[in-house]
């Protein structure tokens, strides 16, 4: 048995080695493609010719036989080719715009003089569900400002499941936001839902915010990211994390990279019931190693129950979250969305203590 | 002795008045709960509160101390919240614009001489997964139409999730679309992704089709049912049942309803990896119990995989399904997207004749 | 502007003898993993090792700059890293016990004078969830007996959720389902639960059920496979198709396979609600293709509702099950579990005649 | 919209004032109940009338049409009819035997002098996934013992998912176990994966562990609660909540109570496959909600991958679990099995540092 470690290791080695052969082969076949691309524009040929592309698959597939079966050798020719048209348009891919490069530290939005991903400071995004009243954000936003939190938030364009619910207050429930905001010197952080909402709230806001809901609307995406304001966007609540990343790419492509991405873990979908969704505590270590955004979590919207908010918060920042998104109401027993999971001030304060964020 | 039969008949008709009475109290029950419905649904109040079931369940077992032990009380009361939340989500009433009435037989579909929803002819929804040329669709076309398909799909604006793919052809696909298919006599039926796009594409189509990931998408679902056009609606891969029954009230709110709605069901997201998704068969012959429009379903996007197309085009139609949604291409190995799950004409038309449907 | 076409040619012969470069090379990746995947199974260890990927992927990158962006070389070897991965779990293999050969055609069982695993003749076993009484034996077993159907199931060891539950009648159950088959002339299948009921339970019936809870329990299947009878195996409900080959493979290795395997699909735990699992009907074709056995579906159990059955008893059908599990009762209403999806004799007969099974 | 509140909280107590009503009859049903079966054991009449019960259902059916359908009634009167039966045959349940009291404090385990379950002192339960030889065992011991862990955990008996996959040790690897645990004054813990292990095992351990497989084994978990040994008892990757706290039933009615329980969260099965699981982080405050068992999570299982373990661990601790069980190799690149998951000793001492526990 003793030799077993030692045979590993050989033939670990030996795959490295033919990783390396493989990646070289690659890398030479791309050299000739930009010499073909070269040749191709200088005479006007057509980039793309699918019957070559069709008969290569062919004449691998024969030559594959013993050796692979045909999906196989298709599923492993397929990105080859996709790369070497690529390269052939001129549109070769690189990384990750959002990926975190070689040695990049933590990146550190800072926002009306709040800041979000410095290191063992959470920053904390807080605020009803709906914008309901100017009275009920006036209390809110006092509030939140006595106790040293930055980010107000509310939702006035809410995204429901049946047409027949309160679909928020629309572009007067942004500007209620707005003015509570400023009153307090806070940041104010409000979601949108449709690409033609962008002209008028952008300017009234501090941070978009995409839903999980919206996470795959790429026209959502694009035009949020064109406004370069900060955005946060929520994973959906069935997206793999490559899926997530990718929804940010398409903010980071179309401008937000200047402005600022933050990606908030809210919950996937299982099939435990006990809660609304399952918190997916390991996105947030993972995220992290994969990009050098801020990444928060909405523990509200996570659980769907008030009593776990304290000990799914705790989790998120001790699994490495640069802060929190709270829904904090005034009156959460008369709250018109997700009476729930939303804290009362006083309940908000004690999570806030026992977090030992903020002042209290 | 003499006596026993006759208290055992005392108490078997007591305890008879006393399934009565509860029986009473439960319908007494449901009709609160009916009014609730109602005030959440004008308010946007979510419809399910586990904290407050929670209290309930602890008041309960609080004032039965003494009569009946904890896990009795949650048992009886268990199915009593269950369908009392049923009630309110709407899943056991029959106020859905979109629900079956009692009696309703299922609606039929008829556009451009093609049928939807006619029992024991299935409905074969057809053609590439994106636009790529005139030549593409003009083979697809012909071939489709001489094997008596009715419909023509193809995708123009394509979501896709990365922002470096092929995006589609936009709206020059979907006149190469319109063209092709009124050069041999078929509907055609193209996705739209943006709200924007409606103005401009609507005119130029049969059915509008609104895929997984726009399920939620709710601007985009207001603004299609605002056409008056048939939409054909696919099911988010994280949607419950009822989740995508209230999509497509969305539809109905707004103006499909005249126009027709199209359920399809796609597949669904699990721990499952042989396949890209789950079929939900059973989602099939649920949602032909609780509407009566026309549902169909993609197989080829379910499985992600060529070789499961046939027995699953066979088991949706087996359950129910009014027709399929295919992806055919005239050259599957070249086409830009999903090739590993397009057949070729003669594959479709394999297919065709093992599911004895169309001409072949 | 001559040359164009021969340095054209050249450059296309020299990127196909790259392709074939690529090929061997994976090709010769491949034999390394077999041979990985031998001393990985003799010494028990995990096939995925996700960490030594992930800087697999970390050395290429490095290796790479300069020729290949971190996407590029990523998307690349994804796909040799899988199929290489499939090879090592043997899913590209063909050396399970129980995988089909080249060429080989569906296994038949033939047991007490029924068979099961003949195309276009689906077997049904059918009968109570639980073994409650001789009567109720009897008249389920007369019953089934004059519709033609060969398979009499009874539950005497019923593994249940609560302790406090109705654990089933034991030995004395599995004795009043011997007898009432034989009286009928029918095969008997009950389940165990435990590798001390084999000694005792065994000779008392023609094919031993494995449940969904207990796939995996490994001592259990050893012990059934060593008596050489028959077992009907079903999937765990988050089990993954390779992990219930996997689970076959013991019966197998243990003996069973002289006496036959059947793999039974009975739904997967999904985050849909309006069904207790989801019948996963690709995994169906899927089993088929990997093995010879015959795949039967329990309905019954997969949807937990007695209005899908025949939808769900269909589809299965279709897309290519060799057979059936059902419950039938004689007085459903009155079963002491799983009363909710019981047939009653008169629905059964009505399913038969639907399914086109049977003599009725 | 200020009346919403008003009539909300009025129909919020009409339902509760209901539910109470609902349970005085039920109550007095059950009282009638103990009256009918005091008179059928006086006149020795069987006490379970499975007609009387249907005919019950029908009369049911019929009286509340209008009111409820079938399905509900019949889901309704259900667990009323069990209790009263279960009354009648005189097994009336109570609450759950591992449920947490009114007011009752955590349980605390005391073993060799180690403890589970004392608040602020997180008990830690290491060691290798397998063991593999008396060296292994040595090294590890004497660095636990070093660092102040007093639970050395070790696999004899492995539950593997490929028949062919090293099946663990067995008898001599408890031995060795022991042995290593008593020369350095630790507790052993081993997983049983069969009943008829438990006479040799369970005297040579301190705590029997079941793993997630065999969560459902309920043979194994029948004996191993007779053993009278502390049990510590993971959750099956797709078991809710309450299935795992019944499985935790059959260990306290056959007897684990007087021994101690230990519930183990490590992970779901869910669609996301960067890790291997999902670590279900909101199970933790909701099992100590419902029991005052200790709560304990083994994030090297969860997760999968080295990498993860710090993140999950303090996420895990912050989230209220009482413990973590970690895998320690001493050279972990040439462990048997999971080598991608077992920490080297001085990883392992590097995250009790970030933990803050232990001596490091």
């Amino acid at each position: 048995m003793s030799d077993v470690p030692n045979r590993m290791q050989e033939l670990r080695q030996a795959l490295s080695d033919l990783n390396r052969e493989i990646l070289d082969l690659v890398g030479r076949r791309i050299a000739l493609v930009d010499e073909m691309r070269a040749l191709k524009l200088a005479n006007g040929l057509p980039m793309y010719d699918p019957v070559r592309e069709s008969r290569m698959f062919e004449a691998l597939v024969e030559q594959g036989q013993g050796i692979l079966g045909e999906a196989e050798i298709r599923s492993v020719f397929r990105p080859i080719f996709e790369i070497s048209l690529a390269h052939m348009e001129g549109r070769a891919s690189g990384d990750l715009r959002i990926g975190r490069r070689p040695g990049e530290s933590d990146r550190v939005l800072n926002i009306k003089g709040g800041t979000i991903g410095v290191p063992g400071s959470p920053a904390v995004i807080a605020g009803p569900c709906a914008v309901e009243s100017e009275e009920q954000l006036e209390r809110t936003a006092a509030a939140l400002a006595g106790m040293g939190i930055r980010f107000l938030r509310g939702g006035a364009f809410k995204p429901r499941t049946s047409p027949d619910a309160f679909q928020g207050l629309g572009i007067d429930g942004v500007k209620m936001l707005r003015a509570a905001a400023d009153r307090h010197g806070l940041a104010a952080v409000t979601e949108v839902t449709d690409p033609r909402q962008l002209e008028d709230v952008a300017p009234l806001t501090d941070i978009l915010q995409i839903g999980a809901r919206n996470m795959a609307n790429y026209a959502l995406l694009q035009e949020a990211g064109r406004t370069g304001k900060p955005v946060l966007l929520k994973r959906a609540f069935a997206a793999t994390i490559d899926e997530f990343l990718l929804a940010a790419e398409y903010l980071a492509k179309y401008g937000s990279s200047d402005g600022g991405i933050i990606l908030c873990e809210r919950g996937i979908r299982t099939f435990e019931r006990e809660t609304r969704f399952t918190l997916d505590v390991s996105a947030i270590p993972i995220l992290r190693q994969k990009t050098a955004l801020p990444v928060i979590a909405d523990v509200s919207h996570a659980a769907g129950r008030r009593d776990l908010i304290a000990p799914l918060a705790k989790a998120a920042l001790a699994a490495g979250a640069s802060g929190l998104m709270l829904e904090v109401h005034p009156c959460p027993e008369a709250a018109l969305s997700d009476a729930s999971q939303q804290l009362s001030i006083q309940e908000f304060q004690q999570l806030l203590r026992e977090l030992n964020v903020g002042v209290f």
